[in-house]
């Protein structure tokens, strides 16, 4: 069986760095846009469309005025929209998992990839160093207060969180639900990939 | 200021093997039994009685009946005993802070020496590994069964889990209260020391 890695991550915390770092280190295949491209394709939905499914759960709460003026058609079109891109999503990532070793980042894929008896990481860390991260990252056009940027970092976790409760029924960041936690403005995401990669390759 | 590591533990889990490896390659003080003799010295109470009071948080349910009967002093004396207990372990956390770079297992650490920034490590295992480590360690006289030593586990960590929310209005194992949280099963905890030491010694 290939050896898979996942790993969740609060936004800002360097969960992707640490794929990366990781995947050059041992050489493992990275998965992480490449999985939005992939189900853009087989569901022929823009991938932009597609992000936005996939960053969070099905609003189950369609208001029943609007529900009525559609017939139920609205709310319907839209569960189903996200069920099959969910569902589309759970195959791309069995495809990925079965072709090589690999790291996917997001996804639920600690979860949908249970059977692969995955290392399941989790990755978060304190918000300043989140801030400074997202400030690093973010187009300086947009100039964005501290408080903006406190929001989107919230309300992007927050979706995260819920979406992941949606699918699994699991708690986001629980530790049962992963086998490292890891704090990246204690641990450098550069020394903590060193670290799993030498035991790692030890295995 | 000195070096802490606090290590919190699910009972069989190796937090303390961790502990004790991590002192070995660091050369810090480590902690763990210590506390209890200083604090039964201390406080003049026997090592096995300040055992018990610091394994458990208090009995806040003393039944009215009982209390009446007692005129209120019988659940008040206990109450003082376990607050002077607490008073007398966080006099002895901070003068172990203060003496040398240490590594201390239990015992609200990570909480009571926040001032010192401690690395807060939590370590957990799955029930199976916890159930193999704990039959390595038992007394083979008692033969307990599978699920008399489930029942022990469950109880203990149960009981660190209340203690822990007592004292500090924290949730024990929450990932936002620690640096790292690592799954024994997974990463071993001789992998896990020789990796921290490592990022540990180029700090």
């Amino acid at each position: 069986m290939n050896k898979i890695i996942t790993i969740s991550r609060e936004f800002g915390s360097g969960g992707r760095e640490l794929g990366k770092r990781l995947s050059e280190l041992l050489g493992y295949a990275y998965y992480d846009k490449e999985i939005i491209e992939q189900i853009s394709q087989r569901t022929q939905l823009a991938e932009s469309y597609v992000q936005q499914i996939v960053d969070r759960k099905p609003n189950t709460f369609f208001p029943i005025t609007t529900s009525h003026s559609m017939h139920g058609d609205g709310s319907d079109y839209l569960m189903k929209q996200h069920a099959s891109v969910y569902a589309e999503q759970t195959n791309v990532l069995f495809e990925m998992a079965e072709k090589s070793d690999c790291i996917i980042v997001g996804r639920c894929a600690d979860y949908i990839l249970k059977d692969f008896n995955p290392l399941r990481i989790y990755v978060y860390a304190n918000m300043e160093a989140k801030l400074k991260r997202c400030y690093n990252k973010a187009n300086p056009e947009e100039e964005l207060t501290r408080k903006q940027m406190l929001r989107i970092i919230n309300r992007i976790d927050k979706d995260r969180a819920k979406y992941y409760h949606y699918y699994t029924g699991r708690k986001w960041g629980d530790h049962v639900n992963y086998d490292l936690c890891v704090n990246s403005s204690v641990i450098s995401v550069k020394e903590l990939a060193e670290s799993l990669a030498h035991i790692l390759k030890k295995d």
